[in-house]
This record gives C-alpha cells, structure tokens and sequence, in this order.
C-alpha cells in the first residue's frame, strides 16, 4: 500500500482488522538510538536481543550502525534471521543438543551461531554427537549472576572444567561467558536495579577473568537485560550487551523506571463491541489471545490490570485500564468508575498498551507502522513459534 | 509421514522439535462421545465451540453424528473452517459492523452464519450500512445469565425492542437467543456449578419465551460453557449447547471436577535444557509462550503453577509441576523438593498439562496426533491469529 498524502493516524487505525499492533516507528527509533548511545559510552558492542520483535526489519533499526550481531531465543528466529540476511547469532537459551541439526544447517550455509551451555552432561552430549557441520561450534558458558534460572557459579569449579573441556574439544571452540540478570524485572526501584546491574556485571567480569587466568580465551564478555543495562554503571570488563525489550518497552518497564509511558511503542489497536453499562465496562475485541494473560506492570501499581488504554491517536485515556479479560474479550473499566460510554461507540478504536510486550506481540505475524501523527501504511512482517 | 509399524509413542515424541503439542486421539474421542451423549440425553442439538481446538479435524470428529454445526470466535476461524467445509456457524462475539465485510464474503460464497449483538446501537449500525450480502443476516440476541460480560437482562425491555426491530430489519431476521455462562468457570463446586448452569438455561428460555409473546419467533434457544453443559440438569426450552473446551479438557476443568486428569487429551512436549541443582529445578523449553500465563488451576489449589508434568508415555509424575515460566523457558520443581535430576537428563522429554487448554494451544501451528499407547503419526493443522 503506498499513498500519496500520507493519512493521519485516525484514518489509518480506522481501517484496520482489530486486534492488530501498531508500532511507532519514531518511539522505536528514539528508543534504539537510547540503547545505542548506552552501549557507544560503555565502550561495549550491542548485541540486540530479538525475541520481542521477531522481526527484520525492526533488527534492521536495531543493529544500525552497530556491529551486526543479534540474539535470539528460538530456532525459529535464527533460520528467519538468517534468511533475512543475518549473520551473527547467539542462540541465547541452553542448548540441547537434539537442537543442533537445525543450527549445523545453518552454520554450514554460513552462519555465525554461538551456543550456550552450563552443564558437562549437554557438553558430553555435544562432544560425542555426530556432526554434519565441518567447522568447530562457538560456546558460551552461562553464569548465574542471582538470577537463579541456569547458568554456573561464577566462583564455581563447575566453570573452568567446563571452559577447558570445551577448549580441548576439536569441534567446539571456547567463545566466553554469558549472563542474563532476569530477575532486574523485579526491581522495585533504580538503587535496586542498580545492585542487580552491578552483580550481573560482576559476575561475568570474574568468570572471565578466572577463565584467563586458567591459560584460556575468552573474547566474549555478555551481559542482558533492558532495566540492567539502561542503567549507568561502567561496564569495564564486559564486551557486549543483549538488551531486547527497549526497542518497544511497555508498562512493566514503565513501572520500573526504565521508560516513560510515552516511549512505549506498541499498542494493540481494538474495536469497541459492546457497552455494559449496568456492570460499568466496555468490551473490545482484544482478549487474552491478544494482550496475553502477562500481569507484570500491576506488581507494583494496581489498576493496570491487563493493559492501559489510549485513543486512536496513542494518548493515554487516563484512568481506562483492561480490568479482565476472557479469550477474545477485553472488560475496559475506569478506575473513577466514570466511564463514559457515549464517548466509545461500538465500532470505534482503541489502543492497548500492553503489560510485557514480548508476551503480547509474540502471536502476531505483521506490525503496522505509523510514525508519529501520520500514518506511513507499513507492514512489517514478523516470526512466531518455534 | 507414513509408517507400515506403529512406532511407540516415547519414540515418536523424541523425535519431535519441542514445544509442541501432543493430542491424545482416543482421549479426544472419547471427551467427544461424553458431550454427544449428554446432548442426546438432554435432547439438544451440539453445536461445537472450535475457539479452543481451531482444528478442521478436531471439528470432524466433535460434529461427527451432530447436525454439522459449529462456534467460532474470530473472523479467521470462520474462514478457515468455511475453506475446510463447514457451512453453518455461530460467530460467537458480539459483532461490531466493520467486520461485516469478510462476513458478508462468505455468506455470498454459501455459509449459513449467525451473529450476535446486545445493542441497539449496533442494530442501527448494521442496518445503515450498505451490504454485499443479497439475504437476510442471521442475528442472535445475547443475554445475560449472571456472568456479567455482555448481554441483556433476559427481563429487560431492550430485549423486546432488539426482537421487534431485527424481525422489522429487511436484511436482518431473528435467530434466537444465545448466552455463555463463563463464570462457570469459577464455580468451586458440583453444587455451585449447577446453581449456574440453571441460572443459564432459565434466562434464555424465559427470553425466548418473552420474545414468543411479543409474537416473534425464537427458533434458537442457546447456552454454552462446558462446565454448565456437563451438569445433568434437564434443559427443556433449549435447542442447543456451545461447549468447546470438553474436547481436550484441562487442569483448570479437572480442578472444578469437570472432568479427571486422565481425561486431558494435550500436552506440550518439551526438551529438559538443563539443571539447576542448588535452586532445585529442571529447566525445560517450554515457557511463558508455549505454556501461557494462563494460571487458572490453581484457583483451587496452589503448586499446579504453569502445569503439571507428565513422561513421554502420558503419565503423570506425581509431584512435578512448572512453577514459573520466561519467555522460552520454564522451571520445573518437585512439590516435595525431592527432584531426582538424574532421572530427567538435558536431552530428555516431558510433557506438560495445561491449566487452560484455549490458551495454551492457541500459537501453535498444528498438532501432533498419537493413540493412547501407539503413535499413529498425524499432523494436523490449525489456524490461530484473527
């Protein structure tokens, strides 16, 4: 669809199968440009995480005028990307070498992949696997900064048995070490976040640091997520950094500190179907399906329930959140008990900030892109599944 | 994929990429035969609920016996169960007139569909608007039987004047009444879940008994919810019921007894990625995305968390549920912190049960078909997104 005269964003959203996000490519492009910037005066390489996006066009934004590489969190977003021309991935989940056909393929139409482990059992498993690759398979090793999730202790023994098996291998190559402090989601505030950051950077520094001091190499020094690494402690020691949900943001990170409510660059666009005044809601077409059932944002505010609601043109309605939702039906209350109805017309539109956008947007298979109070009728089409 | 042998079911689901779904046939099968007879029994036509299953062969084997009906919930569900011959169709959420348009494409190409509104708004909205559709539209009048979500009050005087002026609408005509106790699925109980299931059937035959009165005919007379379907209460003055989640049943629905855990017809396979010993869980594929966030069952009782764990064979392994999930992994733990990691090596397969079925299958592309105790090598296709 190309026009002449670009439509404003009413327009645009007016014509639009509901639910469908809308991404705002200026907030998108402010928000990389923030995450560059970070990254450019750390002195590390961004390496962002694209398991939000699942999308090329949206790495393409990501990765410019950066080094190239990307992470990923499926096989399905590595063969996408890939095809998408993407060269330099790490596959950032612990591998289970069942997965490694699918990847071999990839590396030997040229790939760059690095693969994570924390465990001498998957090490075993992958040593003794015959491999249809004809080259050696960078690993990284996956420290437990305090998340708890996987990964070895940075002061464990576990660490450098694992790093000189992997060194001794012919056909792994020791990459480094890799860490994702996932549990900063839960920060209740900035002193708190930055403990969290300062113990992810930490972590990974001595682990690499021990690995050298072993007699190995280890190039790679990789740190992860948006609310540690939107921090701004020096980051002496680390290489790079995976950050993924800065690109779109969304009320969880809001609700951290991380972002402003005005940064978030995805909405669910919806339809009003229907008015029940008598239990003081409006349904829209946006239900679990479409704003996923993900709660995160209310874990320190209430009343955001599954989402917060926007006009047309991406103001906040103020006080209008998704109190429930069931399948394909979103309950849009007023925390004032206030509604009012004859401002919603059934058939009239709405946005839907979303609580955690990697949830929200993962079923989608296209964004529709608007810049900022004009419509620019992109469609970007993106992956999902595995 | 053809084989002579039936392969056993722990082979076929080891060589399955994961997370994927496992769909137990004869489970399946049977939950189906159970909704048949009920209706039967009750004298009531099944008019099957596909939001959940979104599966032309799911459809085959829920309508096989029935009059050929079906429910939907989205726009593309209907047109994917119309590519795949299904004539009749309930579009199960309130309309909103824009949406007529894909509507209308398929009425001209043959499909018989009913929809729904609550509104006279919506009322005037469809019958301005100029259609491509040379009939009449089939309308059903929601109502309102206690859940609260849509409807009018079956004593309501909307509800007349929603009757009179569809029958007096040129290109509308009245279908009946339809109503979806979805609070059933908070009912604690056998004895509360039949308080509601009255609840549904008497407000919709008092509607259509007051419309009757008005003059007008009511030939359809609806009520839906597995739950409230599975109750033995007579149901004179219905003529059909929507149910949708009996097919494959969940933990959500074992929880209220409305069926036993062996009846659950999927699961999602998934691949142990590692081991976190000191935090005392196993790391599985399968997480927020693959299971959802969906945390129904445990209304009732806690430590179901995400789902409960079975082995490949369908079992399940007393103790072990998902007790939190990311992105794209999920965190297996043992009720009793008795988790016997050398029983579940990275490599190995599980499968999870869901706690609500709708959600957690949703995303996928297809499903994975087995018989109880032999895999019989199936794929089937479904449909997702709107």
């Amino acid at each position: 669809m190309q026009s002449p005269e670009p439509m404003n964003t009413a327009d645009f959203v007016n014509d639009l199968p509901t639910p469908a996000v809308i991404l705002d490519k200026r907030r998108l492009q402010a928000n990389c440009e923030r995450m560059a910037e970070r990254a450019r005066r750390a002195g590390v390489k961004l390496r962002p995480h694209l398991k939000t996006a699942k999308c090329a066009e949206v790495a393409a934004l990501a990765t410019a005028g950066q080094f190239g590489g990307i992470t990923v969190s499926t096989l399905a977003e590595l063969e996408y990307f890939f095809d998408a021309g993407f060269r330099d991935m790490t596959y950032a989940v612990s591998i289970a070498p069942v997965k490694m056909d699918r990847i071999e393929r990839l590396l030997t139409k040229g790939a760059r992949i690095q693969i994570l482990l924390d465990s001498m059992d998957t090490l075993n498993e992958l040593a003794a696997r015959p491999g249809q690759y004809d080259g050696a398979v960078s690993v990284l090793i996956e420290i437990d900064s305090g998340g708890h999730r996987a990964g070895v202790a940075p002061n464990s023994m576990q660490l450098i048995a694992l790093a000189r098996r992997i060194a001794e291998e012919p056909r792994l190559s020791l990459e480094g070490v890799l860490t994702h402090a996932g549990h900063s989601y839960h920060a209740a505030d900035d002193a708190a976040r930055k403990e969290i950051a300062i113990a992810e950077r930490d972590a990974v520094v001595y682990a690499a640091k021990r690995i050298r001091n072993a007699g190995l190499e280890c190039p790679t020094v990789s740190i992860g997520s948006t609310p540690t690494a939107l921090t701004d402690i020096p980051l002496d020691g680390v290489t790079e950094i995976r950050p993924g949900v800065y690109m779109f943001f969304d009320l969880s990170q809001a609700q951290r500190g991380v972002c402003t409510i005005d940064d978030i660059a995805v909405s669910v666009l919806t339809t009003v179907i229907g008015h029940h005044r008598e239990a003081g809601h409006l349904l829209v077409d946006a239900g679990a399906l479409a704003l996923s059932k993900d709660v995160s944002a209310n874990e320190f505010e209430k009343r955001i329930g599954y989402g917060l609601v926007c006009g047309t043109d991406g103001n906040l309605l103020r006080g209008l959140y998704v109190a429930d939702v069931h399948q394909e039906h979103g309950l849009v209350r007023s925390v004032a008990d206030d509604l009012m109805f004859e401002k919603f017309p059934v058939g009239s539109r709405l946005r839907i900030l979303p609580n955690h956008a990697c949830m929200t947007v993962a079923p989608y298979r296209e964004y529709h892109v608007i810049e900022s109070g004009s419509a620019s009728l992109l469609c970007w089409p993106k992956t999902s599944g595995w």
